[in-house]
């Protein structure tokens, strides 16, 4: 997952938009790039690591003008070296930059025919460079010195044509101006806010509303699936629908795990959506479980402290903080004659006895992938002295590999792949278990926007929007399995053109 | 307020000392530091910067032998520069390195004499030095080759008659072992711990025991007050009481909000007292205020929410987590001709509205020391809409300076000196403003070991246990005056001798 | 000044180009970049510093693939930053990098074509930057999806045509292989070789002949003014003159001064070539001085070593070494509330006055630029106990601007301008000063190579090759004077997209 | 070998001491430090690299006071890590910094002694520590708390009685001023200088006098054999002869190659030596070969050119420059996967073929240590169309191991070791092989300075003047080996305590 973000005002955005990453730094700690303009040049920064890592004092000196995009990145797979942190470039036409959130699913066609087709070399193994270059490519069709909004609408539509899969982007202009758009399937969110000044209107795109409320900006809407904006330095703002049939298929993971809880999806307060979550799953123990006895519930840290004490508050059981997280995590060196340590949850999580100690405890946590760090948790809370351990997911079971831009395992390494619930239950360790019904799930989020039918459930379902099928999990199967074999040689180094160090 | 750690066991220790520091973080994040001996030499690597950036593979690989000591400081007035980071060495006697939590009361009297009577210069700012060559001054005055338990103990026994304050200390020689001892009146904390390996038993010292838990050592027991411990290479272990008239003295604020949850101190569990803070905090308003009309407590995070929970649920209100935490804080940039930027609460906390809107909210914090935070605070709470604005302290008004080793402003510069509970209110903007009461506090803690008859409130009362009087606090006032006026150009960059970068 | 080299072969061409590099270092010491290409992916590393500061292991390592082409700067006027080191990159067409030696005296205009016309920003103040667009776009007219040589050579024949100014370029398409060329006067030099290998031919390109010898290529010839060459990957040269009217006007400072004396330029030997200047310069002065009374003839070193020497022989005195260079220099650092120092020729040489004391001294250096240097050697000489000090320079009065790509001053700023022979002498305070005659020099040099007719030797004539009038240089001295301005805030800071630091 | 330098001024030395460091960078481009003091604290700067890179504004900011030493190192076998880097520091008593050049050939013994006797903890391999803390010691044991020049004299006389090797020293005493003293054979030089300025006058101490020139001070005079000099910082200078039989044996080597040529040491005049070392070599051509057929002198550069101009004229064959030497050394990297490349003598040296082509060629080098390089060159010169090669060495053959701080290779690693003259001209491939006798050698120096009777020569006799004999060289011959099994994994990370890095 990552984080993208785009202002454009009456004074210099640099401050503005590392505000702004840092406020999204949860969608993505790898990587952090901004690139800004003065309306005549570039100025770019980007490298690998947290936001307050990667700009110092001289960077952001650098980093003049008052319109500008940024972006924070989360490890995927193909792209770990600091050549493909975000913002990418191309210099025809027009000086354009542009980072994105999502993942093209067809990206392996458009590299080939931006090669063979429009003689673009792509230089890095990340989907944005490729998708920067279809949009660099389509907008170069149109042939204008002075691009209109037409020409930009024409472009996204062009994108809409040859992209698959999910893609929130943010673009700019060197001279022109601001461009975002989401996917026409609407899989990953984006927001528009405005700020008024003494100098007139400010702008601001951002993956989520918190990073409007943090600089005071308002949250007008969420750009449709679909949708294009493009603002002018000016202020003028155009918005146009580029897409043939757009649906809203919002992925309900941004509910369940990955947004912040003060951030507004989809017209859906995420906090809210939460502590429906927790409710339902306290009506369906009830109903399911009507004879249970649950002492207390203790969330598993952060995200799932909401529903569990919502789902505590419904149950009428006490709600504790039975774990204390780490907040402060270290690495774990290797040294030659040593051996090896154990990276364990321990070093992450301290159980507080007392709040376990003979009693039936309800651990809550908002999903369980792997299942590994779920089972150390459940002995963790029996080592801590408790009688007996139940285990709810504020999510149903996660079946199928995420091919939107979430880092997630592949299926076989998936602990409710091919598992029922009850061995899910015996393979982490537990007494019981609950997964909170898909129907259940959805209504939880959908309550907040009726508009929302349908959302991207693709890891619990395995239906995928944009159709991928067996031939593309193959195809990503046999490339993982290349990429592991040749990453350490191969892959650690690949630093790509734009990068100096 | 410091993190201290010591080591000694049958293989290296560099790793475990890290994963003790990372866990000791909240202690101090200023500064990191390990000593590391192999019984014939030492290694040291000290900087500034929080643990995981402090030490690389480089510094691990450097680390070598089953013995050594750690420390992470905390940011205080005198010792910003990274020539101040401990641990402190000397070469003679013995090659003697040492970290220190606290602070002396008297080191301007201990320096001059240092340089007068032993001729030893003290090239740092930093009382730990000074600490340092007293320990090794009154060792050397032992006049032994082979260094004995009696030796080690006199020498303690030489601290404790020439240093006023609180000092935590463990210690290092480079031959002949690891020592650990407290001040007289106990205030900063120490324990330590033993664990059974294959190759013997193996030993920890640390400020809390959750550095304990953490590496499967198992919590002897707390050192006493004034007493001294020293453990030999090959796991002889001999303790004694070095003072004339200890007593425990304990600083009551690592209950309130300085020490982990998790963490056991002299033998009270801190989880445990907070949540007595709790029940405290609400019989005291109901006792004093029982038509109140309290809708919903919300904790300001991290520390007080485990206050805050029990709070609710005496109280019999609903508990709700109202403001987010934004984990990742950067910084504010002063960029040329452009305006600063106020640094603001906005920055770390966002409320979130709907938990806020039309109620009569309890605001819960550990304590109020400046008080301009809980200004912001509340004003955050009535731009979230709450109808009133009430706010709970779980520990009494603070009116003096600490002189222990935590990092407070000036008496005059703290929000409740001078000023009644009612004008402290007025001048947070709440509603209503309820402190927790001394005895109510006291009460609190020492139901965990009845053993703790006293403890170091001076903050609150301005009595303090090492008897400093009005002309030691005039003296620290000038120093203070003094060192603002020359901060900036000299103490920036008094950077010491034993301190390569 | 700068240096280029490209390589080609069967092998990994890091180490190569970087060895190529230092021998080249010379030419610029202010920045360094490599770029190499595995045929599919281009790796780049560049920044401001040597050679030997630039790259690490790290980079080597990443830099992967058996064609690479590399740069190193001089320091001028208009690229200080890091960002505008070079090589240069252009994903569109087909991935091309480049790097340059001249200066393009029609950039402004280039640039401002490129945007309207093609559509492409340019986002550094880099004349390297437009010339490869230039190269791109006529390339990408071209139209081909397999590029053969007639495509390169045509586009080259674009770049001649849009371009005016000096030029010697390496460049590299991603996949296709190596080109290199030359302005249609040969300003700059660039030389071919080849190497045998068991895996076949190795071909490299380079601005001096010096940095085939090193790596055992052998020397094949000169890329003729207007000339290109196409290297591919499997070892097929293609050659073809791609301009009207091209003829050798090689810069004659390139023997004078710049190149190394181990270099064949234009098939000139530098070294041989500066002998014969120091004969001349021996001849001219006993024509015009039969009676004159020099001691000793002192070089200033290092380049006027080899003129000096044959100099005295041809003059029948002594040859001594009379000053010593440092060859450690380090930095003049401003303290604050220090009185600045002046840096000063001292820290560079220091004399030996016993080589002086007194003695009538003639003193050798290759040119006299501002002055400056030469007055405090002469006082330095004076200082030694010199009876008479004389000064003879290896090249005549340098009265005008150099616009080809060596860093000169303004025309006001040279000591010779405006000045007569006379008035210079008095100016750095000789007792007699010898220029060597322009005929003399050209004679010197051109002895090695009957077929150079003609040179550039605008600096000494203000005769321009490229036909640049007046109103081009005060177009120069304008932008100069609004650079000084602006220089400090916004040009130190103007840090270009690709560069990431 | 190393350079030393101190200061004692009326303003701030840290760029004095900088610039003095990087005139002395020829006697070691390893590691360097400085020390500064402002009377009251000390401050420090040290780490491996050149002058230039390892001090930046920052380290020169921090370097306060008018007072200060400084060091540059040379690599030898034991101290590679940066924490050897000098100046060290004890802080008892009074806060003693000291570097030095030379080597202590008794240090094993010194550091039992000093744990044992003074229970004194040396934490490096450096023999500098160890002669610090017997200084220290030393002066401890006269317990004043002002110390008197008395007191520091005494010392010295106690550091002669127990050191044993060769040392010139620099030591500072935070409060009370700068030391300088040379051990009883003078084997290191070190000079003494004095500058007037307008607030009173500056003193300096370094190893050469060329340090003084360029900052204008006048040498006073070389600091004798045994004695020591203490400068207050108001002025006063004392000195005094502290050794029991004092004599001169100045290491000959200092002349013959390692000191600058516009150095005088011990009154003689090092450019001077040199050229009477070509005249004298000359003169033994003539006599030993009469008939020589020499064509040209060509020097192999640098440090020869000065000996073999004057055995050119002397001879009455031209002098030529046949080796371009390469100013820009890069390193050779490692790549997997690639053959490693041999470091050669053709990465540093090129040669001119046009000197060489049909010649017989009188090569020049100073000395002649492991005859690799010398081969390597030879064989350059036949490449490049000699037709008789000729080699003369301006010193002896080269027999035996330095001991007294020279890093030369051990004795069955020289090439003249157990070779006749004809068999080392037959290893090196050379038709006719020259030594300069070690009498003419010694006339050469010591008719600068008839004080002089005697030289360190002990390379050429094995005569050691500090007595050192076989049982000391099979030690050093163990260590040697056992470092070289161990230096790998150990001492690339042996960091001192002292050091943060």
């Amino acid at each position: 997952m990552c984080g993208i973000i785009g202002i454009i005002g009456h004074e210099p955005v640099n401050q503005a938009i590392y505000d702004g990453l840092t406020v999204l730094q949860h969608r993505g700690q790898d990587a952090a790039g901004i690139v800004t303009s003065d309306g005549r040049k570039l100025y770019l920064r980007r490298d690998n690591g947290l936001v307050k890592d990667v700009f110092n004092e001289r960077h952001m000196a650098m980093l003049q003008g008052n319109m500008g995009i940024g972006h924070v990145r989360y490890p995927t797979a193909g792209s770990s070296s600091s050549a493909e942190a975000q913002p990418f470039y191309v210099n025809s036409p027009y000086g354009i930059s542009l980072a994105h959130n999502g993942n093209l699913t067809n990206a392996h066609v458009l590299k080939k025919e931006l090669y063979r087709q429009d003689r673009r070399q792509i230089n890095t193994e990340s989907d944005s460079e490729i998708l920067l270059n279809v949009f660099a490519q389509e907008l170069l069709s149109q042939d204008a010195l002075h691009v209109t909004p037409g020409d930009i609408f024409a472009a996204v539509e062009g994108v809409h044509r040859r992209c698959k899969g999910a893609y929130a982007v943010v673009a700019m202009l060197t001279r022109d101006g601001l461009v975002g758009f989401r996917d026409p399937n609407g899989i990953r969110p984006l927001v528009y806010g405005v700020r008024e000044t003494p100098h007139g209107k400010e702008f601001m795109l951002a993956s989520e509303s918190v990073a409007l409320d943090v600089q005071g900006y308002r949250l007008v809407r969420d750009i449709e699936p679909g949708e294009a904006i493009f603002i002018r330095p000016d202020g003028q703002v155009f918005t146009r629908q580029c897409a043939q049939n757009p649906s809203y298929n919002t992925c309900i993971f941004e509910y369940v795990y990955f947004a912040r809880p003060d951030s507004i999806i989809d017209n859906v307060f995420v906090h809210k959506a939460r502590m429906r979550m927790g409710r339902k799953m306290a009506e369906h123990v009830m109903r399911e479980w009507p004879d249970n006895d649950i002492d207390v519930v203790i969330p598993i840290p952060d995200t799932s402290r909401t529903s569990a004490l919502e789902m505590a508050y419904t149950l009428g059981v006490p709600y504790r903080e039975g774990f204390i997280k780490n907040r402060y995590i270290g690495r774990t060196f290797i040294m030659p004659g040593q051996a090896k340590r154990k990276k364990s949850v321990r070093q992450k999580l301290n159980s507080l006895a007392l709040e376990f100690k003979g009693k039936n405890v309800m651990l809550v946590d908002d999903s369980i992938v792997r299942g590994t760090t779920s089972q150390e948790i459940v002995q963790m809370a029996r080592d801590a002295g408790a009688k007996k351990v139940y285990f709810a997911s504020a999510s149903p079971p996660i079946k199928f590999p995420n091919i939107y831009g979430i880092d997630m395992p592949a299926a076989k390494e998936l602990i409710a792949h091919g598992r029922t619930e009850e061995e899910v239950a015996q393979a982490i360790g537990v007494d019981r278990l609950v997964y909170l019904p898909l129907p259940d799930l959805i209504a939880a989020v959908s309550k907040g926007n009726p508009r929302l039918k349908a959302f991207d459930c693709s890891v619990f379902t395995g239906h995928y929007a944009t159709g991928e099928n067996g031939d593309y999990f193959a195809e990503l199967e046999a490339l993982r399995n290349d990429e592991q074999q040749t990453n350490r040689e191969k892959n650690m180094v690949a630093i790509d053109i734009c990068n100096s160090d």
